[in-house]
This record gives C-alpha cells, structure tokens and sequence, in this order.
C-alpha cells in the first residue's frame, strides 16, 4: 500500500494536543501547582436543565420497545432537530430550508469532511491566524494554500483582495482566535468576491451567539445572495456547551451549485455513505436549546461567560496589554506584554502564574507575539486567573 | 472551485435509500397494506437495562458543574470503554493494547473516513457481494477496484489468488449480506497474501456477537501476525442495538507499518483533525455493554435475533429455497425462488407479502438472483413474516 505523503506536510500533533502534553508535563514536574486552563476552548457550565430533561426523556424511549429508535431516519438528521434550526434562523431574520440544514457531530468533523467534495485541484484561501483544522484539512488532502494576513493593521478583518483568486476560502466569524467579527456589509465583498471566482465560502459560524454588536453578522446568509456561494457550519458546543455531548450542524442551501451540480446532494450522498447520523438522544437535548425555557437557560451561562471575559479584559486594562475579542466572542486576544513570543509567553505564564492559553502562534504565522485566553472557565478560576495574570505582568 | 468528479461515478441514491423511498412510494398508494420490513439490518429490541441506567447516570453527571465533561480528554476515546473493550477482546483471547483502540461514532465512519490514510493510487480489493460503503468510499476518491466473485461455489468465501496484487483488501466477516464466516484457518491464508502483497486488511467485525461455531473468527487477530496487516472495524450498532445510539470502535496495531511509518499514528493525526470524539454518554453506555449484567443481557436480545433466524430458515427449508446465512449471522441469504432477478423478487415480495428485504444485486453483480433478509425484527413479526413468505413462494 501507499500511505497518503501528505500527512507528512502537517505538524505531527494537533496544537491542542501539544498544549495538552506540555500542561501535564509541567503538573507532573509540579505536583502543587494550582493550574488554571484559560487554553483550549472548552466551557464549564453544565448542561442546561431543559437540555437534561430532554436526554433523560430520550434516554427512556430508548429503554422501551414501543419507543426505541433504531437507525437515524435520515443521516441529515431528524425533522423535529432540523426545524428547530430553521426557526432559530427565522428568529434573526434569516430563512433557511429544513432539507439545507444537515445535522452532525460538530463542526470540526463536517469542516474536514466537506472537503470530500472537491477536488485536490483548488486553491484555498484561508485567513492567519486562524483555527487550525482548516489548514491541516487541505495540508493532509494535498491542496494548495494561500494565506490572508489577519493583522492589527485590518482589525484581524482581511477582505478580498481582487488580485487573488482562489476557489475555496475560510471565513470564521466571530473569529477564533482574535474575537474579530465581520460585519453584514463586509460579507457583503466577500460574496461578491466569491461569485466573480466561482469560489464557495465555508463560513464558521460556530461563535454566532456571542454576536451582540448591531451590524455585525450572525450569519453569512443575511447577506444576499450569500445561498448561491457559502456553506455554513455551526455547532451546539459553545451555544449550548456541548463540547463532550457532540451535536453541529451544516447549512448547504439548495441554490449552490457547480457546473449545474447542486453540493446539497452530493453533500447528501457523502454523508449517507460515510456517516450514520448523530445519536438520537442527542438531538433530543439539541432540540431543546431552541424551546424558550431552554434559550432563557441559555442566555443565562453566555452571559455568565461575557462576565469572564470582562473581567479579564479589565486585568489587561489595568497593566496596559493591548488586545481585540472579547464583545461578540469569548475569546480575549492579547499582545504578549515585553515583546515575548507566543510560546514564550505560554510557558512565562505557565511557570509565573500557572495560567494556560493558548500561544496564538499556533494558529498561524501572523499570530506570532499574541496569545488567546478563554472565557470559557469557571468565575471564580477566571477572577483568580485574572488577577494572577496582572501581578505577573506587573514584574516584567 | 472544481468539484470532486469522482461522485458522478456512483450511483446517485445509497442502496438503502432507494430502499425506504420504495417502500415509501407503495405504502403512500397501499395506506392499508401491514409491511413487515426485514430489509435494512436495524435492530428492533430497546437497549439494556444496564445501558440505559448507564446513560441516565452519564446525564445527571452533565447537569452537573462538578461532574459535568466537556471535551473527550483524548478523540481516541475514554480510557474505561478502550479498557472495557481490550476486556472484550481478552475474553476471546486476543489481546489488543488501549493505544490500539480509537472509539468512533460506528463502524461506516471509519470504514470511508480511514481511507484518508491512503494514496490514491492503491488497487483496492473487495468482494462481491458486499456492505455497498466499501466500493462507494473508494469510487468517490477515485481509487481501482477489484472485485472477487463471492459465489455459492466458493461458499461466499473468496480466498486469495497468488495472482491478484492489490494495496488494501476488504473482508466482512461474518458477512453483510450472505452471512458465511471465515475460519481461522482461511483467515492464516489471507493474512500470509497481505504480507507478501504489502497490503493491509480492512476487516469489517460488525457481527462478530453472532459467532458461535468452533473454529470461526471472531477476530483477525486471533491469527498469528495479522496485527503487522490488518485493521479490525467493530461496532456496537448489532450487538448491542446502537443503531441510533451511535458506537463502534476500530483497532489499528501498533505493529502495522509501512516504510517505517505506522499507520495507528497516521489515525491518530486524522482523528484528532477531522473528529472531536464520541458523546460522554453514550461512551458510558457502550461501557455498560460489558458489565456482567450488561454482557447477559445482551446475550438474552442476540437469542431473540438467532430464534428469528430460525423462524425464517425453517419457512425456507419448508418451501424448498436454497438458503445459507443465519448460523453465525444475523442474515438469511437466499436464491430468489422460481429464477426471479432480485430486484424483481423485491417487488413481488412487497407486492405479494408485504414483506420487505433487501436484493441481492445491492451489494454487487454476483449477488443477483439472491435476496437478503434480516433476523433485526420483531419476533410476532418474523413469524408472521415467514409466514406469508412461505405462502406467496407456494403460489409460483
């Protein structure tokens, strides 16, 4: 056999799980050391009580004939799931058909996966710094990247630039890492950009609750147009906390097509062929993040996290560390304070205040020198965490 | 963007698709008609008792902050259902290290998603009949197949030809759809071929909890060096009803390397890209699965399947169609009655009986003129299945 040469290309270990081996080597080396992990974006609230009661309840049908429930009807998932999106849609405005709406087991898998439909002969154009999957995704499929500086200098904002085609580019707003978020007249280019390269967006979405700031875009589709060119992929991890229960989903609308090929259905046909669906309980506790007890829940644990990300943003404030994110994201993104790199910084801070993040580095080239901390933690860890970071940083 | 070209060389509709829309169509002219469906392999009893205390405790630690989870600590899976599991296979007498086990969301995630690991330019070998994902994956990526007639001459046991070369070789055993089972002894051949082909195994064990003839493999790996070529893909969809609940798990050696790289590292960078995991949940519940109370109860539900097996055989035999399948197998296959291509017999059947299965000729051209029925039903069901399977083939 031949193995695919292409893994190679990519670093051996996914970032996370660098940061991962580096955080338990230095626990192991200090047993003592009081760690608070502000890295990985992981929340920290437990389940909402209606998403609870909607598992239990699930888990029941399970354990009786009457209602079991074999294999997903549909590997898009199931109707009751798939309108309950749809109305989330309705309620910011945007309309969205239930047979575009496919359900999965997050975002991370269906941005690799998507991939499938294209061939390795495309340009793709993707933002730095910037989650990492979406560079190793078409690193390990042999595609050939192009890069879009996001800097100080554009606000972490790149728009497109006419000079540069490409067929398949990135967007991630509100962005992970910098927190930057586009708003509906800046996608507005981007679709434009789009339809003149015959290119199809793949728009992350997956930060789209933490939007508050009026203009700025929950979703590509409030843009025009934005059907005939962008597929959007969101998850139920950080709305809902989801990150250990795995429930997203992808938007293919009907009316993006190539050479007369609609991606709906060969979306479709991948999907029945190398997945089965996301468990049923799952998409009953899904289902219930759009009832309005549950959103009330909801809007409960993201306003508990807007608090963390304050009260971090208010440390960096009172020693004088410049940084982005933090409003329509709950991602603070810092400058590392005396001009330290982003894993000197990590490990400075490890060792100093025993606080993770993660080294924006890490997520491209242009993230040198920044670092990413969470709001994602527990209140009183972050406050703690807060605090340290600002004695620390008065050292230096 | 160009799209992948490959997905025009399958056929539009996945097998079971085209099943259900059928069924579909004649119940929407046939409101009255009782279809019994024993065509698609879906289970039919609840999950145990045990599984399902197991989830309800799993989402009460969810409502929880101070047991609730967030991330999989690793996508490979928790440690106490890769030790359950290497607890399983131990029983069996087979020993498989926790490193060498990567929980998944079910056995056809892996089978198309482990493909990724390859070059394109591999010849891929696949019996025919067989599970209709293992051509779909690789048609889509383009790759050569070769098919091996998997006849009542041979028994539905294609054995290696010193003649054929090829990179990457299916086997299903025991089989979807014809049910015949490989010994030990014909697995020795298969692995001896692999060695001298540089080839490695994809070795599909979904029904593996339905084998109890002395001498058939449960496992590849009860053969002496199979870990050094063959990945085992397992599920827990048939022994234990997950078909909604969505579990399965694939075993990639540590020993299994190519030019120096192994290939469980390669999963590893895939899965940690491209995947975040199975559910917290529902990993509790497939840890359930092998609790003492949780192995006797499941053994109870595969008795209920093997009896239905019977029912069906025993009409069979009655009527005098040739059949095999059923003994170390969930699956009857048998020779459409009074010459009947499959897809023909498929409609009679439904037309005449209003029973459903599955044609032959869906899992490949040497599978015409045979048709698949499933023991996942109902035991009344079955009976009454049978029954009037028994007297439509009388009228012929």
């Amino acid at each position: 056999m031949q193995l695919n040469k292409h893994f190679s290309e990519i670093s051996e270990s996914y970032l996370f799980s660098t940061i991962g081996h580096k955080v338990a080597a230095y626990q192991a080396a200090n047993p003592d050391a009081d760690i608070i992990r502000l890295g990985i974006g992981d929340v920290t609230l437990p389940l909402a009580k209606s998403v609870i009661e909607a598992l239990h309840r699930a888990v029941e049908e399970m354990g009786h004939k009457e209602t079991f429930r074999g294999y997903i009807p549909s590997e898009q998932g199931y109707d009751f799931l798939r309108e309950a999106i749809q109305g989330y849609y309705a309620g910011h405005g945007v309309a969205v058909g239930t047979d575009e709406i496919f359900i999965s087991d997050g975002a991370k898998s269906d941005l690799g996966n998507f991939l499938d439909l294209f061939d390795v002969n495309n340009t793709v154009l993707v933002p730095n710094p910037v989650y990492p999957v979406y560079v190793d995704d078409n690193v390990m499929a042999g595609r050939k990247i192009l890069y879009m500086p996001a800097t100080a200098e554009n606000a972490f904002l790149p728009m497109p630039d006419d000079a540069v085609h490409a067929d398949i580019v990135y967007l991630c707003s509100p962005n992970n890492p910098t927190g930057a978020t586009y708003t509906v007249a800046q996608l507005e280019k981007w679709v434009a950009w789009a339809k003149k390269n015959q290119a199809v967006i793949l728009f992350d979405a997956a930060y789209e609750c933490f939007v508050t700031e009026p203009g700025c875009a929950r979703s590509i589709y409030e843009v025009p147009g934005a059907k005939e060119c962008a597929v959007e992929v969101c998850s139920f991890s950080k709305i809902a906390g989801f990150t250990g229960t795995r429930c997203g989903y992808t938007v293919v609308p009907q009316a993006l097509a190539q050479d007369g090929t609609q991606l709906n259905k060969l979306w479709m046909r991948r999907q029945t062929t190398k997945f089965n669906g996301v468990p049923y309980i799952v998409q009953r506790g899904a289902e219930a993040v759009f009832t309005t007890e549950g959103m009330r829940e909801i809007q409960q644990n993201l306003d508990y996290y807007r608090n963390n990300a304050a009260v971090i943003a208010a440390a960096l404030d009172e020693v004088g560390v410049w940084y982005c994110g933090g409003k329509n994201s709950p991602y603070i993104w810092l400058r590392c304070p005396a001009g330290m790199k982003s894993w000197d910084f990590f490990d400075w801070l490890l060792e100093t205040a025993h606080v993770v993040g993660t080294p924006g580095e890490g997520f491209g080239s242009c993230g040198e020198g920044y670092f990413r901390l969470t709001a994602f933690g527990d209140a009183e860890k972050t406050k703690e965490a807060a605090r340290r970071l600002k004695e620390a940083i008065k050292t230096l």
